[in-house]
């Protein structure tokens, strides 16, 4: 039996391309060689598309020029009949094209998370792993998001959505906020961009017009929230396993001492020289990862509830696609909880979650089921299409 | 100074085809060709792109291989450095590209509506009319649009979903609904098509099943509602001008006898042989538009208010990007009324609910907004792509 050709897509047009590189490097590293060929698919910052064997490995990260001097261009044709999906070559006019089976998004950030990049591989007719287009845009609207679990009675913190006006001046944005009557302190968070990335806290009207300042440059629509004292953090991930049962990860209480690290300090090691060690690795060691976290941190069986079935019942309102990372809000003192927002693409695709719950799924096995559930998810609506189609003749 | 060059898409692998290609061909015809060039993209039942000249005589439709052989097969390359959008001209070598400035989509149903391809043109970096992703892959799903409709305090129906089970046999789809207790007659409809297709009325458990088992043919997941007794329904468009207002339309009341006739007889004329005729047009007359519908329909204050309002705070809501059509029903003797549906591209764009409106748009000038808002939407989005890139350097 030939082998599942996977085309591995990272990089990106987004804030968090260097974290999304990662992710794309460690699926490549742990993916069951005996069922899947790895195909590397690099997007730069400009969007441009490439492969080679010089993407495998980690060092040549940062891509530099003289790098992508020996990597192909490549590019996906829409709108010509192709029956197997394929990576066309630039100015190549013989053995111009790389076919494969299904595209594993790695992207994280607007750019490939929020359902645009997943609306491209729908309308090229090729499977992808993940949420599909629906649930990836709603996930990565913090203000749709919360309007739907405020639906499903799961809790959410109040908020105040604005609209960056025309004209982004100082006067401007204090005339938004004139007629706003707030308990501060605020947390002032972009609407649309899926990591910790442009959150702010005011605690007066001049601390709020500074920050919207700053979070207008990035997203056109800010929530504001209000300041949760006594802050923890607790993560979960869901997904539907290969017998299609909903099933979660274990909690985690990440800390978030390394919110403005670098690349290298962030992920590889606190000590750059490694990063000269030939058999640098793009996964986490496991002391890394206890040393960012709490696995099952100690909560009320109220909470505990309260994260496990908000995920279950969010996800599978949206439809139940792809291994999200549901996020939450606490009060430590207080013990109130909210869910805070959802990553459709998580970083590491969220497998240490996976690997310490109580499934024991490690991140092959993780890799596999994401697989699976893409190729799953592409059947059913390939069925659909056919059917479609042919039955529109009924109504002619 | 230059025309702008419109792409027009229409056609795509749906259910609604047909009706695509009459919204495709009514823009081209209406717009100002003093200010724009029209392109015509024409996306046949398998996905292929075609374009030339003969696409602009409606006689030429359906398409048949005789007039394909006088097409011109184009496609788009997704992943390599474009500075304008282009059309590729398919196995040529000089002269093969087509260039343009923002993509016109008419497409109805799932293929073209529902974000996918919104998210294809998000991707390709190209300006596009009509709802964002988020939007269209919402207002697509009745389900996720009543959800938030809930949270905005938009009255809809009570309904409950149901999804596909794995094997749609007879015996599954009845234990589905065995522990349902409705109260009959009740309304099953496909949670994810934008049309009338597929809606089908259940007196009790047995009409149900053959109903479900219909309706998951076309779609993985449906939703039953109750059946509304005295139906009528009115419809409502609402939009951005060029003011960045948000404005609605008049309100219809649909007559609904025609829902199965066949293309000819829906848009054209009910005289076939008209069809003949020279000067035919994609355009309906008034005196059809008239025919099937009655502008400014009887209505209380409050229904008439609950329709405005509810119209302006859902597109709101979802970022007030699109023209769309927003449906209602209502129970004519009780005066109930409840939101239905948003159509992200209607058919004719509702041309004729804006023509009637007290703004008096006609279709010329509503494809004039409609392209200004999709050229705003890409101005706005290419700024924030800027400042993402650059910013990151921040945060390392």
């Amino acid at each position: 039996m030939s082998k599942i050709k996977v085309a591995v897509f990272f990089g990106g047009k987004s804030f968090e391309h260097d974290v999304s590189i990662l992710t794309g490097l460690q699926s490549i590293q742990v993916m069951d060689i005996t069922k899947y060929e790895p195909i590397p698919v690099y997007v730069d910052k400009d969007g441009l598309w490439w492969t080679g064997l010089e993407l495998f490995n980690i060092k040549n990260y940062p891509i530099k020029q003289k790098i992508k001097s020996k990597l192909k261009q490549v590019y996906l044709k829409i709108g010509d009949n192709i029956t197997k999906p394929t990576l066309q070559i630039k100015n190549k006019f013989f053995n111009n094209k790389i076919l494969f089976d299904i595209a594993l998004l790695s992207f994280h950030g607007s750019y490939g998370e929020n359902g645009s990049m997943q609306g491209l591989f729908e309308i090229a007719n090729i499977a992808y792993t993940g949420a599909d287009v629906l649930s990836s845009s709603v996930y990565m609207s913090k203000n749709i998001t919360k309007k739907i679990c405020r639906e499903l009675s799961i809790n959410v913190l109040n908020d105040i959505s604005l609209t960056k006006p025309s004209n982004e001046e100082f006067l401007d944005v204090k005339k938004l906020i004139n007629d706003l009557t707030l308990d501060y302190p605020v947390f002032i968070k972009p609407a649309n961009l899926g990591s910790s990335i442009g959150i702010y806290k005011a605690s007066n009207q001049k601390e709020l017009t500074t920050s919207l300042l700053e979070v207008f440059k990035i997203d056109d629509e800010v929530i504001i929230e209000p300041y949760v004292e006594n802050l923890v953090e607790y993560n979960i991930a869901v997904m539907k396993n290969n017998a299609g049962e909903i099933i979660t990860s274990v909690i985690e209480q990440p800390n978030n001492k390394d919110d403005y690290l670098t690349f290298e300090d962030k992920y590889l090691s606190s000590d750059s020289s490694k990063k000269k060690v030939a058999n640098i690795t793009a996964i986490p060691s496991d002391e890394l990862i206890e040393s960012r976290r709490i696995f099952k941190p100690t909560l009320s069986k109220e909470q505990e509830t309260f994260i496990i079935t908000s995920a279950k019942k969010l996800f599978q309102a949206m439809g139940a696609t792809g291994s999200p990372r549901i996020d939450f809000l606490s009060n430590k003192k207080t013990g109130e909880i909210w869910l805070n927002e959802v990553n459709p693409i998580p970083g590491a695709n969220a497998f240490y979650l996976w690997q310490n719950s109580d499934y024991k799924i490690n991140y092959t096995e993780l890799i596999d089921i994401m697989i699976e559930n893409g190729m799953k998810n592409y059947k059913k609506k390939e069925k659909n299409i056919d059917l479609k189609i042919s039955s529109s003749v009924i109504f002619k």
